[in-house]
C-alpha cells in the first residue's frame, strides 16, 4: 500500500493529505439551512451537513492531493448518523481515486486490536461472503499497548495490502508528559520509534514499509530524529497550519529522496473560505477556498525542499 | 458518578462488570440462524444476533452486577450495523439500571478528544436541543497524550456527571514494552498513575474520584503498587479469567475500605455456556451460565478479600 501512496505523492508532486475533520462551524449557513431541512434540525441534519460540505472539499480537491484523512472522532461525536456520514466519506473518496487514512488512533490488547484491524483494513466472512466494515486504505494506531496491539494491524496489512501510522510524537503541547520523558538517556518517543523501525521490517513494500509514523510538524528538531531512526517508514506530518506548524519546519521531516513524509493540514484547508486569504471566492465558497490554500500548501512545501 | 457505581457495587455485593464482547463464536446456533432468517447472513445479520445475544445476558444478570462493559471493537469490526448494535446495547442497559462503562480507549489531541468525550459522555446542541451521540456514563481513555487529551473528558463528567477509567498499566502479555520502562527510576505506569491521582483531584464525588485507572489483574505486584500511588482512584481491573487472572490475584487492586476496585470479566461470563464448568445448563443456554458464572465470580472475589 505504501508504494500506491507514494506512487500518487509523486504523480501530484504534493505530499499532503487533506483532513476531513468536519465541525458545523466550518459549514456555510446554505448547506446548513438546506440539509436541516431536508433532514430535521437534529444529529441526522448534522450528518448530512457534514456529508455535503465534505463532498464540496473532495470534489475540488481529489486531482491535486493524493490522500485524505477524515478524523473519525468528528463524526463519532454525532453518533450513529455521523459514523454513517464517515462511510460515505471513505466510500466516495475511494471512488475518486483518493487513499484514505482513517485517523482513529485506536489501540488495545491482541484480541481487541484484531478487531479494530479487521473493522477498519479488512473484512468478516459470514456464511461464504466477506462484508467490510469500514475499509480505509490505512489507519492510525496507538502504541501505549505495545506489540501485542500493533500486530494484528500489520497482520491486516500484509493479508490485505494496506498500512498503519503508529503515533510517536505527537503534535500536541502536552504530548512530552509522557513522550519526552527519558528512558536509558533516551526519550520515550525514540524508543518507540525504534520500535516502528522494527515493526515496519514485517511489512515492507518497495522502499518504503507499510508500517508508518505519526510526527508532529510543530516539533521539527525531534521530527529529524526519529526521520534518522526510521529511514524506511513514512511520516505522517500533522500540525501544519493552524497548530502553527510552517513549511521550512517540514524539511527535517523528509529523506534526501524527497520521500518519507506526507504533512496533514485540516482547518487550513476545509474552513479555508472563512479566512481572509481566501474572501477572494466570496462567502461561503468551500470547494475553490479549500483548493487554492492546497496550492498554497504545494508551494510552501516545495519551497522549503527546494532551500 | 463515581459514587452512582459505588452504591451499586455495595448493593450487589459484586465489584463486577461484565464485559458485552461479543464474538460470532459465542453466540448460538439457533440465535445465530434466526437472526440471519430475519435480517440476511450479512452484517446486519451478525449485528441482530450481537444484540439478542447481549439482551439473554443483560436480562439474565442485569440484578446481580452494579455494571457492564462492552468493548466497541467488537461492534465497530462488524461496521454501522455493529455501531447500532452498541447503542442499542448502552441503552437496553441503563433502563435495565446497569452502569455502562464504554470500552472504548480513545485518546487524541485536545479538541479531537473534546469530539470523543461529547460523543460517548455528553450532547451536541443543534437549534435549541441537545443530542447524546452513545451516552455511556463511563468510557476508558488512553493517556499516550498527555493532559491535552484527557483534560476534555473531565471537563465533560464534571458537566454531566460521568467518569473516565485511564488506562495506567494493561492487561496484556507486551504491556511492559513501553509501560514498564523506567523513568528516573520509576515505571511509566507509575509516572502515568501519579498522573491520574493528580487529573483525579479535578473531578471528586465522595471519597474517590470520577477518574478511575485501568490495570490488569495480570499484574497483581504492580497493582499493589498503583493502589498505593491513586488511593482515591477506582481501578478498573481487566484480564481476571479466561485472560489468567485469579481471584488471590485481586486482593491488592482494592482498598482496606473494601473498596477501590472493580474486577472485568467477558469470556469467562458471556461465553460461560461453552465451558464444561457450566454444561449442565444445556446447549446454548447462555443467560443461565452467563448469571451462574457471576455468582460463582462473586463468591470468588468475596472469598479472596475475606482471608
Amino acid at each position: 500500500m505504501i508504494s500506491k501512496l507514494i506512487d500518487k505523492i509523486v504523480n501530484t508532486g504534493a505530499p499532503i493529505v487533506v483532513g476531513l475533520d468536519p465541525k458545523l462551524d466550518f459549514v456555510p449557513e446554505d448547506i446548513k439551512k438546506r440539509c436541516f431541512e431536508e433532514k430535521g434540525e437534529n444529529l441526522e441534519g448534522v450528518a448530512e451537513a457534514f456529508w455535503q460540505f465534505n463532498k464540496e472539499i473532495i470534489d475540488n480537491i481529489y486531482d491535486v492531493v493524493p490522500a485524505v484523512k477524515p478524523q473519525v472522532a468528528m463524526y463519532e461525536e454525532i453518533g450513529i448518523p455521523g459514523l454513517i456520514a464517515f462511510k460515505k466519506t471513505v466510500d466516495y473518496c475511494k471512488e475518486k481515486g483518493l487513499i484514505v487514512i482513517g485517523d482513529i488512533k485506536r489501540g488495545d490488547i491482541g484480541s481487541t486490536a484484531q478487531s479494530y484491524a479487521v473493522g477498519h483494513l479488512g473484512g468478516v466472512k459470514v456464511g461464504d461472503k466477506v462484508f467490510k466494515g469500514f475499509d480505509e486504505d490505512f489507519v492510525t494506531v496507538n502504541p501505549y499497548l505495545g506489540s501485542d496491539g500493533v500486530k494484528p494491524f500489520i497482520d491486516i496489512c500484509n493479508k490485505e495490502d494496506k498500512g498503519i501510522f503508529v503515533l510517536a510524537k505527537t503534535s500536541n503541547p502536552s504530548s512530552g508528559e509522557f513522550q519526552d520523558r527519558l528512558i536509558d538517556g533516551k526519550p520515550l518517543y525514540e524508543i518507540v520509534g525504534a520500535k516502528i523501525r522494527e515493526w515496519g521490517e514485517e511489512s515492507t513494500d518497495g522502499s518504503y514499509s507499510n508500517v508508518g509514523a505519526v510526527v508532529g510538524a510543530t516539533y521539527p528538531e525531534m521530527g529529524k530524529v526519529l526521520r534518522e531512526i526510521m529511514p524506511h517508514n513514512y511520516i505522517l506530518v500533522p500540525g501544519y497550519g493552524a497548530q502553527g506548524g510552517k513549511g521550512k519546519d517540514l524539511v527535517n521531516f523528509f529523506n534526501k529522496d524527497g520521500l518519507g513524509a506526507i504533512v496533514n493540514s485540516s482547518r487550513g484547508i476545509i474552513a479555508a473560505w472563512k479566512s481572509d486569504n481566501y474572501k477572494q471566492f466570496g462567502d461561503g465558497k468551500v470547494g475553490e477556498a479549500a483548493r487554492a490554500a492546497v496550492l498554497d500548501m504545494k508551494a510552501d512545501i516545495a519551497g522549503a525542499l527546494a532551500q
